[in-house]
Formats: structure tokens, C-alpha cells, sequence
């Protein structure tokens, strides 16, 4: 509980990793929209593992099948079944940790929380339960790019001590961001950080990163005042991703060290519409969207599964030296990228039918 | 909407900064908690103007009634409703603003969603909104402190430039942290905040600052995994508040810069029970509480209301040179500490219903 | 919990009987509505006790007071806070009836609920909170009515075993409803059942009635399949009134004992438009409207309080004989008029709102 | 929107009849509960088409595959995936209806909500997505039964004209519905009622029919006031099945002819707790249960699909002669058991752990 976001676009996922499969169900996605498998498949791709040398050597496809929904090629409006089997299942891996809670893993607060110790190696809290996040998300994003002409597009920013240099935020494309499996733009960055990256692996080791995401063609207007602030909702579906420690929009935390003569956003006259010279704001003002770009930040921890030997204690509290076993990412941002992507996408999704519900048809009171 | 926050434990807030008062429905409180007027006074207390030199000079007494939900001192597990009146209100000071949208306020965005111009200075998006939040905060934080011990205490860690030096955890106090009208516990970087916030005062300008919040005593087991998790309920109600434009829980963006080997927290038995030797989750795994003290941090940004003359445009797109001549806060995390606070307490509230929800009473499986 | 009705347009209740008073919180009234209290006086004028000699003669003017979320009489898009102070309350009439459940009122339910016992006579479960749902529903009715000109008229059909002969559902209008003061527009059966009423009145006793609701100009396409249907949504906020015991749509019970051939309403072109010929259906088909009227029946118990001795127990057991002495109906219903009509406007302004979420301001697919 | 329902024991269904399958995700099952297939099979199996001479000859197995949140046997307190594949699918039976609303179904509506004409028999409006409900309401049952002991038993209490005859509530079980087809505990009426049913089957007509269903050891406190009632969930619950056209708690529409002397419920000291001497209120007064029996009535129409030629007309308008030619039941109410009893536990499970949420541990209030 609960495993649902979304008041009017409405996803519920479900499944762990060593189950039968995960899935996602959305409902509140517009009847009429074009939908495929692939529309779906092409997000899911990126997110999964094996894609490159970078991530996990763990082989899964990833297929994604739609349940329901969906009837000659459209949707129905009705709740669109989303499931991708669950394959390449090594239980073994994990066998041994029935008994030790693994270090800044969510082995001892399932337990604490649900009062059973799972035999399997991760339940909810798995970097898998994502699949269906990237699922829905790419329905979405669909739906945005087709009704708005919203554009989402997320790369990796920094990896450990490495940073990007200055992207040009009008520039940047998907594909820009796909030329090297590190997803940074910045090229002279991104060959470091893949580097370090391999390092990482060598040394049994793992490194956090940054992820930034940028939103185009957002209309002015989607949010909320109050406790629905699109920049708050924002914060809740990137933090609710495994492995992320921070959230910033606009200036962030540089933003609290300024004077608010720097920091405010004057207003100019561009093509006939009214918009911000600077973005410090990062697109939203008073939890609701201004029309410039949303920009937002999301850290990540390193991966808590490395393969050097760790001191710790058992359940029982007896010294034990933990070894993984188990296949993972030395650094989860390039496969996290297109996670973002879909949080964003849902929350942004259901913004924009909460202000279609709300509005009159009439022009703005002058 | 939705200006109603909580699954069991749910706040409603109303009422905007020049209508007749602000006020909350408390709907979700348990039954037979002891509760008068004077257990949410303290905290209200905390965040109005006028209580130090460093805030906005207006004066305003934000005494609170309790309309429902109270008979003889005892909560009747019924909506508690609070409200606060509005007095003086200058409503002219905010006159010459109904055809400039101020800059990095939210005139420009209400106006896109609402297509409404109001005549006052802000609405929803004041900060008197906040006195809601901390009315009801104050009553989840003494369900909490009652039931199960758990402290929540903030503090001013940064003001612009200037950062507070190490704080030990353990040590901190509410009363610690009203040393200085700044909040700031390090008394060295309270005494330069005092005087950068006194100079922003002179210079008609303002600045942004960081508030620390810590939550000590909250039993392993409380929050959720996926959408919900605790993390991302804290980030959500954070960046719900006005002014604020970043989160970080544990190590933060600072972890994505770290090591698995170093970030990882290792179990250590501590007095018969599993604890964490380092505290880099800050208090969370996998949205979960373990037991540890719950640690994030806020950035806040300067304030937009500056008297200094910006240069901007109209609705029309004419320019214009704006003067603010409201009375108004340099400064706004010394006032923003028991805002933390309230918001702290109205998840963790929450979170602690839903887990005695769904316990079984039974011992967690071996 | 919960206080609360509606996904869009949102209303939470608050207050008891004997406390400062009883009020609700709109949350999502679309901004630009015209509204000033008197929009909303009207209907509590029609719900307030001692309007006529059928009523309860305690005398309660239930003056409304806008807190919130409207200026220069204009809604503002943000929550509307209403509020009705409690007057002329006599706990004294309850005094004795702090060891005594009641018979068939909430008192024992509430004790078994919250654990603790009111001194007062009622709490959320009195009439008197019905006072937040008619002010609530006196707005969604109007934004109904000039958005889509939807019309709500509810009557009396039954008083006790006295019926009203056919009413023409065209016909029917509010002003012809309170043509009498038990508000049955058939002026025979309305004759019949004052008289029953008064006779209720002297023989200390109570009778039950039904009250028919009417609702002409829904639009087709209104509510949802499965969880949300219309009717159901309907069945819920009137099976949520205090005193009600049934709720029927269309044909109703008496559509149980019919056969397909006689229910199914087949279609017709009427003046160019798909309607039907019938209407068993009661305009709604699968849980969406039709745009034929909606029509349904409410059925309300005789009031709990009645002045005869009845033979009880307290709650040690002991046999009691009770004498209510408070003031009260010996018939709901012609007060339950416009809280039925109050009601249906909440669940119908929700589903408009929803409804206009997911349009694709596209033509219905050929 | 929205195929969901719960609070706390939240169940979303999705599926149309003619996609892959049906299926329901529950999330917030407590964790530990005992859970294999059998244990939800066994009501699928009373719900399925195909079970006797009274239903459609339509034979689909319907069996359900359990797909996340349980290991081992036990629930993981994780979403619980339930699927059950479509087969047996002639879409060709509704190929002729795409240009003809079928009177009483939801074609016309679903076009006029959604702008989108299926080719299929009926999406999210076939009796098909209550399997959903009843694999979901059997855990929920499974919950109710072992953690408090609750018994939920539904039985057909009329078919067309014909009444069961007055049926000891203490003594019905299932296996005593059971004992005939028609699921009607009174031996006289079944017979009656089979031989109507099968007269309707020859007759290519339908007849409607009334469920009564039974909830026993209920404690005293689920529910809620106000909006949530527990009579008001279980109305809402049940007038979201197909067909329904009614509902009645306790006394019902007969009550409302009532005097209150006659229908107040008085208490009672038996085996040392209060208790009521008659049960008009059905076990819930002021929308919380009183510890007696839970008793409502739901009315079902006769099913609108009926192989009599119908004359309506077509989306044109132009004049048709309809003829169904798919499989259908004559009458829906001996399959519908199970699926009122499901949705009797769904709603109870939910205010099960509601209840627990807000417990103190103390004992109630002297």
C-alpha cells in the first residue's frame, strides 16, 4: 500500500521479481488514443538490463503484452492491462540470505513492516517493479506528445565526482542522449564516467549519479496550489524510485544561497506571449506550470548490491561477511533515465486531464 | 486541487490570505486524544510574523479556535475543525499589481489556470495557507509524541552563503533551536545569518536558506513501498510548501557522488536490537522506516517579494517597473521551521495509522 | 472518517450538534462561478427545522457564511469554506441519556466505534450535519444548472402507507413541490399524509416516507463502468443521509418481478436524437446516463426519537424505561427534500467534471 | 474510471469480455494470510457460466492464475495479481450490433461516454469483469472468516412474481443455497422459480430476481459516519454489479411505512453484552454495525439480452427488428450469489482494517 499513483490518469503496478511476471494497470488513459505493443516496447528497451556493457550481464527481454483495453489498435478508455513475464530467475543467488538483512537493501524493513522474510531477493522494493512504471509511462507519454506535443527527455548528469558540462537545454533529443550507454550528453563527460563506471565494476564497487529531465511544451496552467503542486507531485513520483536520495526543480539548493534579485524570474514579450527571461523557477511557479521548460534534478544512490565483502550482522545479530552474488549495475542512472522519463510523464499525464476537467472554454478575465 | 493531504490521518486546508481567515478540517484523528486550543497555539506561535526583527514587521496574532471535533478536552474522532481569522489585511498595498503579474510569485500562473485575476496579492499561494498546515501539525505531531515518543525538531542549517557547522543529532532540541530568532542551533553561523538576513533587510532584497528536519523515535516498519514510499510522502509534503525548491533525505545529492562501499549502512547490534552503524539512508530503506532517525533537508529559495525595482512587463506585455511595497519576510526559514515541522508530523501521522492497519498482532515470522 | 464526498468536486463536512457550529470545505467548484450567500440560503431555508407545523419546533435561522474561496462574487477556483453556527442547542434534553443508548439512534454504534461517550445528544450522526452537504450542494446545483442546465426536483412520494398517485415527471417543478408543507405535489395524498403527520405529532410517535428524485438534462455519457456507475454513486450519497433504508433507480425493486420483454427501453429518434421509449432504465444504462431523466427513490425509517416510553437497557444492562424529551420530526421527509436534491448535485457536478476530463472535444467515432 | 474500490483492502478489475482475460489486482491484503488457488477458485466456479441447466450454455472454466504478492503459500502484504483467461469468445454472435444500440445495454452509452464503437458484445459493462470481483472478494472473505470469524451467505429471495418463503437467518449456510440450482433455501419456491426460469428460456424472455444476503459476526464499530456509512459502501458496492436496480438495509422500503414505536430497535442484555430485541436497523445504525446481523436486499432486472425480436432502432435511426443470437442466462440472479457476497467482503475487509487503524488499544469509556 499503495501501489497506485495518479488521481485521473491512474497506475497501479504490481508483481516482484521472482514471481510469475510485474505489470502495470492504467487506469483513466483517453478512449481513442493509438496504441501498440511497441509504442510501449521501445521505453522498456532502454530500461532493461544487458542492453550494454555498463549494466547488469542479466539477460530479460522484457516483453510487454496488453491485457485489455486496447481493441483494434485504439484505446477504449477502459483499464489497460499491462504484464511482462518474468524470466532468467535465479533464486539461487539469493539463497543465502534468508537469514542477513543486506546493508542499505529493504530486507530488514520488509520484515519489520510485513512480518515475513521472503525467500527471494528483493519482493517489491526490486529495481523490476519499474518495468511497470515504464509501461504505463510510455502510454502516457503518448498521450502528451499527441495531445500537447509534450516533450520528455531525461540524461544522465553526473556519475560519482564526474559532471556534465552546460547542455544546451534546447538541444537536447533522446537520441542525443542514446549515443553512448552512459546516456550524458556531454561527450568528454561521458567517456569518463563510462570509465568509471567499468572501474567500478572491476573493483566489486558501485557510484550514485544525477539524472536531469527536461519538459517541453508544457501549457501554462497544469498543477495545483496546496499539497498537489506539480512540482510536489514531481518530487513524490522520483523519490517513490528505488535508490534515489534527492529531488530539485529550477535552481534547487544553489537556489537557497541566492539573493532574490538574482533569483526572480522577470517577465518579456516573446512572439506575442508573455514568458520568464531566466528559469530559476524550472518552469513551475506556486505548484502550477508558467509555459518554459520544467527542469528537475534526481540523485541516486550507489547500488547497495556490490560484490566486495561487507561486515555486518544477521538477523540474529551474529557477525557475518557478506559477499554478493547476485548480478548487478555498478551504477543504475543510464538504465534509470528512461524511469524518469515515465514518472514524469505520469505525473504530467494526469495534470493535464485534472485542468481539461476544471476548465470553462472561456478566454481569461482581463 | 486537491487541497486535502493524507490517506487515514487527512487535512484539509481553506481559505486565502484576504478573505475572512484560514483555517483545516482534521479528518482522521483518532478518538480520546487530549487536545485544547493551547497544544496548537505553541506551534502557530512559531510561525507568525511580527515575532522577531528578522521577519516581516506585520502583526498578526493567528489565534486558533476549534470548531468541532473536541468535547471536554478529548478528541471525539470526528473532523476537527480549525480556523484562524484574518486581521490587518492592506489590501492596497497589493492594488497596483491586478495588471502586473509579479515575478516569480504566482499571479501569472493562477491567472493561466483559474483564467481569474484577483484583486488581492495572492491567494492560495500565501503563506498564510501554511497556518492550516501547522494548526493541524501540531495536533498530529502530539498523536505521535503520545503514542509513540517520536521528536521531530528542525533548524536552520543554511541562510545564503553561510552554513551551520556540524550539529550532533542527539543533542538537538526545540528549545536548542529557539536560542536565536534564526533557528539556527550553531550559535557562530546563527550570529552571521542574523546579520546577512539584517543587510538583505537594508538592501531591499532577500535570500534563500536550508532547513535540516529530524525525526527521532519512529519505530522500524512505518511507510510503504512503490508510489508511497515515506521518502517520497516527505518529498511530496515539503515541496508542497511555498518557496521551496529541493529535497534530500539521508546522504542526499551528496550520496550520488559516494561510493557503494562507503554508503551502504551496515547492521550493528546496539542494546538487543539491529541498528545501523552509519545513517547514509537516513532513516528509510526502501521506503520504510528502520528504526533510525529520520534526517532531510529543504532548500528554500529568497523570497520574490523584494522592494528593490525590478524590471518586468504587464499583462499586455508593456514594461514596467515593479516596487513591492507589502511588508514582507527577507528571509523566510526561521519562520519556515515549524512549517517543517507540522508537515513532518502530518506524514508520519499517516503512516502510522496505516501501519497499525494492517498488523496482525502476531510476531514477525522467523 | 471519511468526511469526504467526490474525486473532482470535492465536499468534507465538519461539526456536531452541540458544538460551535457546522460547516464544509468545496474543493474543485470550477473558478468563475457567480456566488454569493444567498444562492445558498435558499436551500437551507427549505432543510432548516421550524419552517413549518410539520417540523421539529426548535428554531435554527442556519445563516451561511462564505469563509473562503470567493471574491467580487466570483469563485476563485480554490476550496469554498461554509460555515453555519450552532444556536438555541439544550444539552439539558440529552442530560439523562449518558448511560442510555438510545434505541435505534448512533449512540451505541459511536461508543463501540471511538471508544468514548458524547454528553451531547447526536455528534456527526444528528441531522445538523446535513446543514454542510445542503450548503455544499446548493453550489454544485448551480453550476449545474447555468453550465448544462440540469434541473433537480425532489418530492415526497410516501408518507408512512400513504402513496402519491401518479406524478408527471415533466410537470414537476419546486415551486409546485412546496406548494404544501410535506412538499407531495399529488394535493390529495398531500392532504392525507399532514394529517397523518400531526397524528404522528399527538400519539408521540414517528412515521417513515419515500422521497422521489428527479433529474432532467443530464447529458449522455455521464458517470462510469464498474466501481463508479452512476447509480451507484447515487445509492452511496444516499444511503449516507441519516434514517435512510433503501434506494431504488428506474424500476427498482419492482423491475425484479418484470420480465425482459416488458423492462428493456427500446430506442426511438425523437426530434433527431437516439432516445428511448420507455424509461425502466431510470437514464442510466451500465452505470453512465442516457440523457433520459434520471429518477429515483429514497426510502427514509420514521425518526428514532420518539416521545413515548420505550422499554430499554443502559449500558450496565438495567432495564430502563425511556421518554425522549428533545424536540423533533414525527416525519423526515418533507425536510429531506432539498438534502436528497443537495446529494444528487454533489454526485452529478463530480461526474460532469470528470466526464469533461477525458473529452477529446473529438465527434463520437461513426 | 475508476475500477477501483477500497480504502485500505484496495481492489482494481480490468479485462473486457473479448480481450486476452479479465483479472483484479489487490493491494493492501494484509501479509501472512494463507492463500492458494482453491481458495479463490471455489466461488469462481459458483459464479461461472455453464454450471447448470438454468444458466448460459456458454462453458468457460474461468480459472484463475495468481500472479504476484503471494510465496510459499502465504500473502507478502504486496499487490496480489489475480488472472483468469478469456476462451470460448464467438465475437461473430455481436458482429451484426455495431450499427444497433441494444436496448438496455450500455452500447449506447458506452459510445456516447467514450466516442468509441466496439466491435465486441459489451467491454467493462459484461457480467465477465465481476469475475475480477469474486476472485478478489474470496481473499477478502478468506481474511474476514479466520481473522474474525465473519460469515457472508447470499440466496436468491425471489425470482419474477415468485417469493421465497421466511428463511431462519440463524441456520442458512451455503451448502444449504446450494442445494438447488436456483440458490433459493426455501425447497417450495426454488421449484417454482426453476420452472420460471425455464419457461423464460423457452420463452426467449428473461425475468429479474431479488438476492438477500446475510453477514454474520460482524463486531460492533466498522464503519463510518457521514459519507461512508457502512449501509452506504455496501449500497455503492452493490449497485456497481450489473443489472442491479435496488437496494434495502433491514427494514428497508417497507420501513419507510413504519411507525417509529414499531421500528426502533430496543437493546437487550444477552450472554452479558447489549444486543437488540428485533433487527429492523440490519445491523448498522449511524452508518457503523451494531454487532447484530448485516442484512440487505439487492434487486436485479431481468438480463436485457433476450432472444424475443425486439423493435428499436439503429444508430441512423432507422427502424430494426433485433434478434439476439449470443448464449445468455434468463434470469442472473443464481450466479450472482457469489458475487454479492464478494462484494459484501470487499466492502467489509476494507472497513475491517479501517476499524483496526484508528483502535487504541484502550477499553472504551465509562
Amino acid at each position: 500500500m499503495s501501489s497506485t499513483i495518479g488521481t485521473l490518469f491512474k497506475v497501479s503496478t504490481f508483481g516482484e521479481s521472482h514471481g510469475k511476471g510485474v505489470g502495470a494497470i492504467v487506469d483513466g488513459c483517453p478512449a481513442r488514443l493509438t496504441l501498440v505493443e511497441a509504442d510501449i516496447q521501445a521505453q522498456l528497451d532502454r530500461r532493461r538490463p544487458g542492453q550494454s556493457a555498463l549494466t547488469t550481464p542479466r539477460q530479460e527481454s522484457d516483453t510487454v503484452t496488453i491485457l485489455s483495453g486496447v481493441e483494434n489498435g485504439l484505446t477504449l478508455g477502459t483499464p489497460i492491462g499491462l504484464f511482462v513475464p518474468n524470466k532468467d530467475q535465479r533464486p539461487n543467488d539469493y539463497h543465502n540470505l534468508a537469514d542477513i538483512p543486506r546493508p542499505s537493501h529493504a530486507d530488514y524493513t520488509y520484515r519489520a513492516k510485513y512480518g515475513i522474510k521472503t525467500s527471494s531477493g528483493g519482493g517489491r522494493s526490486s529495481a523490476r517493479e519499474t518495468i511497470g512504471r515504464v509501461a504505463a509511462g510510455a502510454i502516457a507519454e503518448k498521450f502528451l506528445a499527441e495531445r500537447y506535443g509534450v516533450q520528455i527527455v531525461a540524461y544522465v548528469s553526473s556519475v560519482g565526482e564526474i559532471t556534465a558540462g552546460s547542455i544546451d537545454p534546447a538541444a537536447i533529443t533522446r537520441k542525443l542522449v542514446d549515443t553512448t550507454p552512459i546516456r550524458c550528453p556531454d561527450p568528454v563527460a561521458a567517456a569518463k564516467m563510462i570509465t568509471l563506471v567499468s572501474a567500478m565494476r572491476e573493483a566489486k564497487d558501485s557510484t550514485g549519479g544525477v539524472i536531469t529531465c527536461l519538459v517541453r511544451n508544457v501549457p501554462a496552467g497544469w498543477g495545483n496550489p496546496v499539497f498537489e503542486k506539480l512540482e510536489a507531485q514531481l518530487a513524490q513520483a522520483m523519490l517513490s524510485l528505488p535508490a534515489t536520495k534527492g529531488f530539485e526543480i529550477g535552481s534547487g539548493f544553489a537556489g537557497a544561497a541566492m539573493r532574490g534579485s538574482q533569483h526572480n524570474d522577470p517577465f518579456i514579450l516573446k512572439n506575442g506571449t508573455l514568458t520568464t527571461a531566466t528559469n530559476y523557477s524550472g518552469g513551475i511557479q506556486g505548484g502550477i506550470s508558467n509555459g518554459a521548460p520544467i527542469v528537475f534534478r534526481v540523485a541516486f544512490k550507489p547500488p547497495a548490491t556490490i560484490g566486495q565483502p561487507q561486515k555486518t550482522v544477521d538477523y540474529n545479530g551474529q557477525d557475518v561477511l557478506l559477499e554478493a552474488k547476485g548480478r548487478h549495475d555498478p551504477c543504475v542512472v543510464p538504465r534509470a533515465v528512461p524511469i524518469v522519463e515515465a514518472m514524469a510523464a505520469l505525473v504530467l499525464a494526469d495534470s493535464a486531464l485534472l485542468q481539461q476537467a476544471y476548465q470553462s472554454g472561456a478566454s481569461p478575465q482581463v
